[in-house]
């Protein structure tokens, strides 16, 4: 298996991210660093570097799934604006930041950073956070 | 029509891209900031704040028409990576900006962002790359 996280799903994953469930063409995770409250990425379930690796059932696929977690994501945590980013250049996999941004709070009106300072919710919250954004999930994947 | 200038078409999308073409879901534009060398954005035909306001077709179609520009893009300018971001939070029209970036090049390992000194090829060069990238999608759009 090829040395990236997202296909060997190890600690290095697992540090930065918890798992929020598998959907058709993608796996949904919800960050440890909640500063952005609701953040997630969503990541193919196979490894290509770019979108046009994929082919056009898998392009479609992908972001039917990342449209359904952005449509939880505004139920969910009333988003004014979601942003969406792929970057990866070290991390190559193809995966999707989904950043919830709201008018009152950080970086409005400009791209969502990483250089914040964290925000870690506890243990039993991430876990109430994630089991409430994975019953929004199910409930409306159709 | 709606106060927005994906929609509207004025001074101030003019004054920051360039049309390179109409695909079947989406407008291609080609940035006068050329700092980034090749950067495109993709703009959805039909005005919408949000993916999940696309029904099924359109995000085949939209996400197809992208995976098309970001193939041409890295065949034109031999990409290490493209970023992709969706931001709008102030200018909500759904358009995506594709980045090609470097090993060698700028802000490589991060986010691209657009506080880098500006740079403008001349008349000339930016028509030829617009030409350039006109044909390649063109010969690709099956």
């Amino acid at each position: 298996m090829r040395d990236c996280f997202y296909c060997t799903k190890d600690q290095r994953l697992s540090g930065l991210m918890d798992k929020l469930c598998s959907l058709e063409w993608s796996d949904v995770y919800f960050l440890k660093d909640q500063r952005y409250r609701g953040r997630c990425v969503v990541a193919a379930k196979r490894h290509v570097d770019e979108l046009y690796e994929m082919n056009d059932e898998e392009i479609s696929g992908f972001f039917k799934d990342v449209a359904l977690v952005a449509a939880c994501m505004n139920r969910l945590y009333h988003t004014d604006k979601i942003n969406y980013a792929v970057y990866g250049d070290l991390v190559s996999h193809f995966h999707i930041h989904l950043v919830p941004k709201h008018k009152s709070g950080p970086q409005w009106g400009e791209p969502f950073t990483d250089k914040l300072e964290k925000l870690f919710l506890s243990g039993e919250e991430q876990k109430k956070e994630i089991l409430q954004f994975r019953e929004e999930l199910l409930n409306n994947n159709t």
